[in-house]
């Protein structure tokens, strides 16, 4: 069974002149695989041409990395589903070559075995030291310079802390390593403003969509630290785990609330269950 | 001849999963080759060294490197030396795993001829549009995660100016894509601070160091586009051309001044002649 591709070919090497290694230069997309599929394929596949836009990359072939996907992904019951796109290298030096065609590396992973209760009971989460700087052309896009989260993410090596959050210069909490953040203050659900630094997740965007649905109140808004301590919900999400509840930041204990238990419930059937919309 | 060794093995390729092109976890160098020496050597692995501390990695062996540089090297007039350390990845994630060894590419390139006007005439340089986001965390390194350079270097196409000047969001000028900046201005130097983005260059320190030879005043300082672009002199320096007059930014002009060329006189010997204390 291959376990990666690279511009379609059985492979576990890449070039070693390749863009991506040398400047960071290219993005990626980290996709939750169940029973053969990857989900949210459109959402992520979107959210790829839009970060290839902000960086004048000639046109990606989606349907093409889609074959590539399921060609990976068919028989694993469940995964982890990795795409990075990249310029070839056609010389030394940050300028990129006229005709310098996109590279498609597709790799399929083992599915990370997180505890049951991280879901179900919430998580614990510290605050990390490492900031991120900001960036506004290069805000919301999920590209490979991602040195910030290295940082933070070696900050602690707790197996039972699975999170940690990050805030900006200013001290704006924005998200977590890997994953985004929500709380809950008087019944508004709130989430970082992403127009400075951070990435905007799929599951972010599946979540604000449900909160309408919900006719739940949502407001995009830089938060300080002091919002997020004193809220009375707080979780985060991404698109392998969903939502987890968070229920202790440091020494802050929260209580898992109504709005994130309405959530949780809401987005299920659309992350596990066959969605004829979102095949 | 080879062109390139991985971990001391000749190869042009790395492993699928390499650190540096997930996350633009690594730190490079590099470096002018002349009659087959690596120039400036010590300078480079101090910066490297320096940066691997920043990033709390494993201890790095300059000793291998530099046989590795000088196996590739050896048969060379001119070239270009480029050093990559990354780390291992044992698994997908942002976390380092605990026994995570360096990883060494070391690749040698064909030397730019760059025309030899732009050193005796000086050259033409424009103002990017990409800015760089600030972060203290990171500022001064050479870190692989440098995608804002290259939206920097994709604005312009025209060959006849080789360098773009990039500044903050705050309208401070901090270097070029590939340069360091100095101006002169009532007979002082000043060049960007650099405590809150941008790459702190070999040559850049050679330039200060010289210059307290010279009795030249310096300062490092926030610089305003309105200071730049009112200087009695400007400019550029990397490892790889010394440093580089500027005679026009966008439409304004600029002289080759006498301390520009007093810098240029100093610093030849160094770079281009046989230097025993720095080999």
């Amino acid at each position: 069974m291959d376990r990666a591709l690279v511009n379609g070919i059985p492979s576990e090497h890449i070039d070693i002149h390749n863009r991506g290694l040398h400047y960071g230069d290219g993005l990626f997309e980290t996709i939750a695989v169940i029973d053969g599929t990857p989900r949210l394929w459109e959402r992520h596949m979107q959210r790829l041409l839009g970060g290839a836009q902000r960086l004048n990359y000639p046109p990606v072939d989606t349907r093409l990395l889609q074959s590539e996907a399921n060609r990976l992904c068919a028989s694993r019951d469940r995964a982890v589903l990795k795409i990075i796109i990249t310029r070839e290298a056609e010389a030394r030096g940050y300028r990129v070559g006229s005709e310098a065609n996109i590279i498609r590396i597709v790799a399929c992973y083992d599915w990370p075995d997180y505890p049951e209760e991280f879901a179900e009971q919430g998580i614990a989460v510290r605050i990390c030291t490492t900031r991120l700087g900001s960036n506004p052309g290069l805000a919301g896009i999920k590209h490979l310079s991602r040195l910030e989260q290295v940082l933070a993410r070696s900050e602690w090596q707790e197996s039972h802390i699975p999170e940690g959050l990050m805030l900006d210069y200013e001290g704006h909490v924005i998200e977590g390593t890997q994953s985004n953040l929500f709380i809950v203050n008087n019944n508004q659900l709130l989430s970082p403003d992403l127009s400075q630094c951070g990435i905007a997740g799929i599951m972010r965007e599946l979540v604000i969509e449900q909160a309408a649905v919900l006719d739940i109140e949502l407001d995009e808004a830089p938060l300080t630290l002091q919002d997020v301590m004193g809220a009375d919900e707080v979780f985060i999400c991404n698109s392998l785990t969903g939502i987890w509840p968070v229920n202790k930041i440091e020494e802050t204990k929260f209580s898992i609330g109504n709005m994130t238990r309405r959530l949780m419930k809401k987005l299920r059937p659309i992350l596990y269950e066959p969605v004829a919309t979102d095949a």
